[in-house]
């Protein structure tokens, strides 16, 4: 009989998810934090950063179509995208799917997760040397402070804002990235779960409300992650979501997003509407 | 130190969500199942059947709103509603708040439920002693087949499929609500999660639109229901959702539910679409 083998993952001081474990694909040390690789019994191969689950096989979709499309879709002419993290290559394999997207340039810290992500997770990241990408090992928040007027939507593909990554959801690093932005401009980040960060999703909202004219949160539900359903908020000077016309939307090859789902992810549930503070 | 007490729940066989717990308020084994309330560390008290969360203080209105304020919202006139089961009265709460409703008889097989709820979930139960609330203990299999066109609105606030709730999902007794109801009533029921039930879902909706001229699945996030996001199917030979008139929905005193929602909630990822097979 098998070992029954179960990865722990607190997302609260009092709830937890637990995933079922094959076997232990990979393990390493970066320069920067534990990379692991977990076989799951349900979710296929799990990406771990220090113990805490990035993307898995079966659900990477919600989360990387949300991030993407959502921006891409918004912008009436995206020819230079920013990714600051993303090191699976998920959301860049996601606008790549965009034409008129001359130049993603993907700024991952740790140049093992984009390695391990290659190796072990080739069904994410098997896009990741595409003409299109340029790869930048280094930390966004540098790159995005010494860039100017520069990218047509910027996309904070951060982690928990815990450790370095804290400075992420940040006004300081908020500003650089609009300098970073050409006037119309787009920033999306994700902005945690309205269930268990509210007090972050609240504060990312009010800070770019103060800096840009056009703040709108938006849901997605990814089950590895805590309480099943994710928020996203995109920002800008120039383009508001909820004024899209229709007929530019487009059904691409995708799993979770639709012009459908475009039109409707901005409608919020009343309590998180209170949250974020957003006049529709 | 306090004591480090976790109630598990196993979702699949590689999925499981942890709560802490801070005390166990009540435990017995009533004539069908074993009742346990606990207050859980994140969540307040949480009402658990057979070892399952049925309900917690502080997510239960995300699913007793869906399940209730969806129907009564469509349906134009609803006078008289049945609720199967929904033994912690959280449903028939959020349906007293229509003025038009006369009666909702509430039918649930095991009354030890309501009293414990009662009891020790009074923020949840405290409307169940409502006039307009007539309670039955009974099986709700026999109850529908008892009656002819009586009900505007049946709701099905069933737990999971195993054991005798598996006959709640099944043909026969989708065909007794089905004459149960009026000829131009609405039948909702809970339809499980479209990540880890999707041949639940899948099977539910494939009957429904056999039975019915409409069906429609929509979806809300409940943190503690496994992956976070749950659906509910509705059914109908008269009303679609759809068809709805905005100007005749009601911002009521929710959380989750508004007109914005009811607008949006029928837009389903692409993936859940597909399994539901529903065309717009």
């Amino acid at each position: 009989m098998q070992a029954d083998i179960w990865f722990t993952e607190p997302h609260s001081r009092g709830f937890r998810t637990q995933l079922r474990i094959e076997r232990v694909v990979h393990n390493e040390k970066s320069e920067f934090q534990d990379i692991t690789i977990v076989e799951t019994t349900d979710f296929g191969r799990a990406l771990l950063l220090d113990g805490i689950v990035q993307v898995t096989e079966k659900d990477h979709f919600v989360y990387n179509e949300m991030i993407s499309h959502i921006p891409c879709a918004t912008h009436p002419n995206p020819e230079k995208v920013l990714i600051i993290g993303g090191g699976d290559g998920g959301a860049a394999a996601e606008i790549l799917k965009y034409e008129k997207v001359k130049q993603i340039d993907m700024v991952e810290i740790d140049e093992r997760v984009v390695a391990v992500s290659e190796e072990f997770l080739p069904s994410i990241a098997a896009k990741v040397r595409d003409p299109r990408i340029n790869l930048i090992f280094k930390d966004g928040m540098q790159h995005v402070k010494e860039k100017e007027n520069e990218y047509d939507i910027i996309i904070v593909d951060s982690s928990d804002p815990v450790g370095p990554a804290a400075r992420l959801f940040e006004r300081p690093f908020y500003e650089d990235t609009k300098r970073a932005l050409k006037k119309d401009g787009i920033l999306v980040c994700q902005s945690e779960s309205p269930f268990f960060y509210e007090d972050i999703l609240a504060k990312v909202s009010t800070t770019l409300q103060d800096m840009f004219s056009v703040t709108r949160t938006y849901l997605g539900t990814v089950p590895t992650y805590p309480a099943g359903v994710w928020s996203f908020t995109l920002a800008s000077d120039a383009h508001d979501p909820l004024d899209v016309d229709e007929s530019s939307l487009v059904d691409l090859d995708t799993r979770y997003y639709s012009p459908e789902i475009f039109k409707s992810v901005f409608s919020l549930p009343k309590f998180v509407r209170e949250l974020v503070n957003q006049k529709r």
